[in-house]
């Protein structure tokens, strides 16, 4: 590949040790975001010796890839803090080392998540404005797909933090899913304005008094996540972490009770004969791997984890959504916003009378 | 009907008026339960213009049946406090009533939630050794139900809270259910002892260290609980509500989607034809209406919730879990597990060195 690639051409950092089947599933992953994703090159962090045969087989995929030889790897019992201090030559840190130093734009890792975001904070910083970054994905719904965060980086947060989020949620929707005006909604035990704790209590008064990035539609129930009632979910990353898992081993449920109804007898199997097409179409959409990629938002860089047991198509689905958090330029929409609306975050920040002495 | 019933005889307490659907959906229900358990009586309070001429094309149920007037009903948008105090010759209430005065042994109602806490919370009061009831329901999964707990009565909870939580769930398992040792488990986000908030940690740490009525799983994640890694999953109602309601939206989701395949092509409808009888099961094993009944446990008297917008069939199946509850002796065997574990719920109070010069 050429050093300096032209300003259209994206690179990505890619972590090739993280991962169940790694490095196998993330070259494999990368030969297939190529094809879905043109004028990206990749730097490809791992064992040379591993990662050099895979590419062999892929001369198309070969061209674009610079592999950059280390034999550290973070494991997945290895406590973040532990990550932090001994990990610096490892795969995952020099893969978000590139993005620090301005030489890759994203990292895409499937590796340890703790480790992943202790060490991409570390080096990436987090925006300004930004008190701590979130985990977002998507969450598939009836009315399309909608996007939650924290996913679990943040196990408690105060009304800033979920404000913060919702500005980054928001922004999420305008620049990345191009909605007009994304609709945020704070997930509690009821819709109605005094339901809930007082942090919650408290992040629904600021965002009815300020100006996002989007409309503010209140507080949202836990049945109106899959009913696509908003476009933006915004919790804490205790509540989003059980609502995702919840809906993953539900979904796991519903497809195995299908299973085993279609498998009941020799007519709902020649019914499954039939319908076949038609539920060729549900698998795709059902397809865990079509959501896989959970975006850390909030960082000084743009930083995608995947899942660690999903194989090369969910790998490049991964990839994909970290190219669009890129082409889309997430981070500096949410810099320019955070100016703009940097006032109305802290509303008594301004209010206080301290600041006038200053 | 008689007015002392013979010992194996139970008086159950409708509250008529509540639910969308009420007073004909209750009357209905209470003529399905009516087949599933004998030896049951019912005091029904409503509305007695609006019950007489439904008992009256129901001459069996009519015979089980003896209605107690009343014309005050609370609605659904009264708040708890309200309800208290100016609800005092409501329908709800004097259901209540009947089971704190013993002429009921459980009191079953499909109107609002929290005036139904507030008020069974007054007047029935807890259970010795319980701080606060929680609200328990069934999980369908993998292997069958689990049932889980608290599902909204508690948005916050201390250690101690879940600690009892967990041993009412674990009583529940055994005495109800029929389970030799059941599992509980601590909803959280990672399985590993580290893992979640102080609160979460000191409970685990409780738990492990005193003897439960069944066997402590530790923490479990969002996904164990469809699957039923565990009988008895423990949370505070804030997790367990948007736990609940996540999987309900997310079931609906599926059966939404799973229409519309069908629907989808020529072929997919023949399938269906085909496959209609092994749907048919499928549909009643994922029909809310068998999991309708939330229970109210810890208070000093037997107390199931309805969902408001249930039929008869939904109705009939909350009756049917508040038969169980007292049929199988729930707060009797609640009582005396807590006279025996009590030491080892609050062992620090044991080990106090005040209490040595008391």
């Amino acid at each position: 590949m050429t050093d300096r690639p032209a300003p259209d051409r994206l690179i990505i950092a890619l972590d090739a040790m993280g991962g169940d089947r790694a490095p196998a599933m993330v070259v494999a992953g990368a030969d297939i975001a190529r094809r879905h994703v043109p004028d990206v090159e990749y730097m490809v962090f791992g064992d040379e010796a591993r990662i050099r045969p895979l590419l062999k087989r892929r001369p198309k995929l070969a061209e674009l890839c610079r592999i950059i030889h280390t034999t550290d790897v973070i494991t997945n019992d290895v406590k973040p803090s532990v990550a932090l201090r001994a990990g610096r030559q490892s795969s995952m840190r020099l893969a978000i080392n590139a993005v620090a130093a301005g030489d890759a734009q994203c990292v895409v890792s499937a590796g340890n998540t703790g480790a992943l975001m202790a060490m991409a904070k570390f080096a990436l910083k987090t925006l300004p404005g930004i008190d701590r970054p979130a985990i977002a994905s998507f969450f598939p719904t009836l009315r399309g797909e909608t996007v939650m965060l924290d996913l679990g980086a943040n196990i408690e947060c105060r009304p800033e933090h979920l404000v913060q989020f919702a500005i980054m949620g928001s922004i999420f929707g305008k620049a990345v899913l191009g909605l007009v005006q994304p609709s945020v909604g704070v997930l509690n035990v009821g819709a109605e304005a005094l339901k809930g704790s007082e942090t919650l209590k408290e992040t629904a008064a600021r965002l009815r008094d300020m100006e996002l990035p989007g409309t503010f539609h209140g507080f949202i129930e836990g049945n109106d996540v899959p009913a696509g009632t908003v476009d933006v979910v915004v919790t804490d990353g205790f509540t989003g972490n059980v609502a995702l898992k919840i809906a993953e081993g539900t979904a796991r449920l519903y497809g195995e009770w299908l299973k085993r109804t279609f498998r009941s007898s020799i007519f709902a199997r020649l019914g499954y004969l039939l319908a076949a097409n038609a539920f060729r179409k549900l698998r795709n959409r059902t397809d865990p791997r079509q959501y896989n990629g959970a975006m850390f938002l909030g960082l000084g860089g743009i930083c995608v984890k995947s899942h660690g047991g999903t194989d090369a198509k969910g790998f490049s689905n991964a990839i994909t959504v970290g190219v669009d958090l890129v082409r889309h330029g997430f981070n500096e929409k949410v810099k320019l916003e955070l100016q703009r609306f940097g006032r109305s975050v802290r509303p008594e920040a301004v209010a206080a009378p301290g600041a006038m002495t200053a």
